[in-house]
């Protein structure tokens, strides 16, 4: 007899994403006539930039000819090209060396802070921040490294660490000892974003303990303030301790092309029950090899054009138009009195919601009366309660609309 | 302190192609200016038809203009276009129904084989063929239902069942009770296929056990004999007991492009612990939610073209050169005196090593005589000691260069 995984019996609910779109057909059944607009889940607008269709299709040409036809990459972790564009330009621009095997290129952010815990022990004990992007809480359910849900829909062994206003929206370091820490700066959904003092902190205390951090920066590239470090590698000591993730998806608007890449450093170690250190980048490259088959070559063609002089500069106006619409998001609910988080390193503006409405009671209503569509921040975890997120990755005309529908309700 | 998981380092030596690589390095730097000729991994070589070339640049396009891009699948498990696609050409011609939400698009029929055991729980009791392709092997070793490998590097809680020239490479029925089951046919590695007798003792088996069949149908592309099923649903009861892997890598050259799918039907059904029966679809389908992000647009694009008529025209003219080198293969190492299996229905010949030399041996010999390359039949498992794989996918040019010196050593 064929026994299921029990484990995903326990998940709550659909998956956020799910959820939500379930609750636009809906209205949208019954309301065939009205024109919703979405500043809801964080997918991009605009269109890829000239040169990464450029590359692309150059790549497809490639593909056409015997000559320059690629199969596998044999490499399975990303093409050598792409993986030295990212050492050099996301990283040694930085002051931070990344060697090329230290890169792994994948098919999305999402599915590598998904996979990333399979190659540590169910014994681990995991903290995420409250509110979190669910992809990391859910992958360890899953794994079965957590209990039952509670009446808030968290999880038996898993340590929450509450992230408000009060904290700046970024967590301290939790009282009991944890073994494998997800963060994320600029952060889904608040909008927050750590100085390097506050990372400082979570490298010491993974030194000190023991501990992985799983960072994900795949919202790195909205960062403005030239003090706001873009990768955890920018603080001493925590290439021993962090595993960093990065995405094409909003920095190039690849959300629908599918490429990522997640940094394991050599140095950085696990230990067997028994003690002994056992280094990870070769056990996640074995996972690659025994799990994966690489990325398409005309992805990874289209990636590291990202990285030509003009790819920077075509990616850099995308995202100013994405900025400009949080600024414009920003001031607005300001001037209508919201109090609102977020929005000026990152792409994710976060509202409290008024009159004590609950974060679903605002996310009907905003439907029903606005027919603009946000995240509820309860969607997130419990400290999400009575919070809202909306993106800033909207058309600026609908963005601008859908503001003029805040005004008017 | 983070553990690792621990079944990462029961797995024995590399991943089989990274080994095979890497004497292939270590035989070019001694020797760099022989030209080797590749018989061994599977990886196609001729260009992609033009039919996708011209849809995937089509979606480019698309990617490139405001109006028309697309961001995220929203269904995650693949565009509606495609799927149906599917459903009416891989299926309904041969009078199978398919549900396109029975249909999951993929990056690769590795990923999906390496996944699919992800929802079931780890005490379920995993049978395989001897010899295998590793990857169902490696990725249950990694989940835990194993224990440690033996001498043979066969994992202690496997079933193994041989395949070998008395029982024409299709396995008998375990003698113990097994609750999932891998399956490939068209096979990798042996070349041989099975016949729908053979089959549905297999769906019966699983019937009458409750077990779940994983069926690799990656070649099915390549099977001439009318009488040959090409999906295990033309076996009545099927959609009971089996789970269908499908690629378009060897179908369609998407080695390097990445898409595959994977049939999950709606009545399949596995079991809790206490014997309630679950679906099994949407538990894959929360996996899906959960842990991937969809295929590329235009990835899905191209695969669609496949379907279209001058697609299969273009494909067919493809699958018939590989077909001409199996036979080209078999026919060449007939004459020379070995005795050759498979490259009939499959881009696959399963030779007998001459003279009772071991696998490896016969290996390292090609490749120092004849600098051919081709796969240890070792290297899938002790029951393809003796044996040897070749692939059929090298260029008609170099397999015919690839006999003439076989001929001459």
């Amino acid at each position: 007899m064929t026994k299921i995984n029990e484990n995903f019996l326990k998940l709550q609910a659909g998956y956020l994403f799910s959820e939500i779109a379930g609750r636009i057909r809906n209205f949208k059944a019954q309301n065939p006539d009205v024109r919703t607009i979405s500043l809801g889940i964080g997918d991009v607008t605009q269109p890829l930039a000239p040169v990464v269709i450029k590359a692309m299709k150059n790549a497809l040409d490639d593909m056409s000819r015997l000559e320059t036809f690629h199969g596998y990459d044999d490499n399975h972790i990303g093409y050598p090209f792409l993986r030295e564009a990212i050492s050099q330009n996301d990283f040694n621009t930085r002051a931070v060396e990344i060697d090329i095997d230290e890169i792994f290129i994948s098919d999305g952010a999402k599915c590598d802070t998904a996979n990333i815990q399979e190659i540590f022990g169910t014994d681990n004990i995991v903290a995420v921040t409250d509110p979190v992007y669910p992809v990391y809480v859910d992958t360890n359910v899953i794994a079965g490294r957590t209990g039952p849900a509670n009446k808030n829909a968290q999880y038996d062994k898993i340590v929450y660490m509450p992230c408000t206003a009060e904290n700046n929206f970024v967590p301290d370091l939790p009282g009991q000892k944890v073994d494998l820490i997800y963060l994320c700066f600029p952060n889904n959904p608040t909008g927050a974003v750590a100085t390097k003092e506050q990372l400082k902190k979570w490298v010491d205390y993974a030194q000190k303990n023991k501990a992985v951090i799983f960072f994900d920066a795949a919202y790195e590239v909205f960062i403005a303030d030239p003090d706001i470090p873009h990768s955890i590698y920018e603080i001493d000591g925590a290439k021993d301790v962090a595993i960093e993730f990065r995405s094409f998806s909003k920095t190039a608007g690849f959300t629908g092309v599918r490429c990522a890449f997640t940094v394991v450093p050599k140095q950085l170690k696990a230990y067997t029950k028994d003690g002994r250190a056992v280094e990870v980048n070769p056990v996640w490259n074995r996972r690659y090899c025994t799990k994966f088959n690489g990325v398409s070559y005309i992805t990874q063609a289209g990636a590291a054009a990202v990285y030509s002089d003009d790819g920077r500069k075509q990616v850099k106006a995308t995202i100013d138009i994405y900025m400009a619409n949080a600024e414009l998001i920003r001031q607005s609910l300001t001037k209508l009195g919201y109090k609102v988080y977020g929005g000026v390193n990152a792409p994710y503006i976060w509202l409290k919601t008024p009159n004590g409405l609950s974060s679903w009671d605002f996310f009907d209503r905003l439907l029903q009366k606005a027919n603009v569509v946000g995240t509820p921040g309860a969607g997130f975890g419990p400290s999400g309660e009575g919070y809202f997120r909306l993106t800033a990755f909207a058309l600026p005309e609908n963005v601008k609309e859908a503001m003029e529908r805040f005004a008017a309700v």
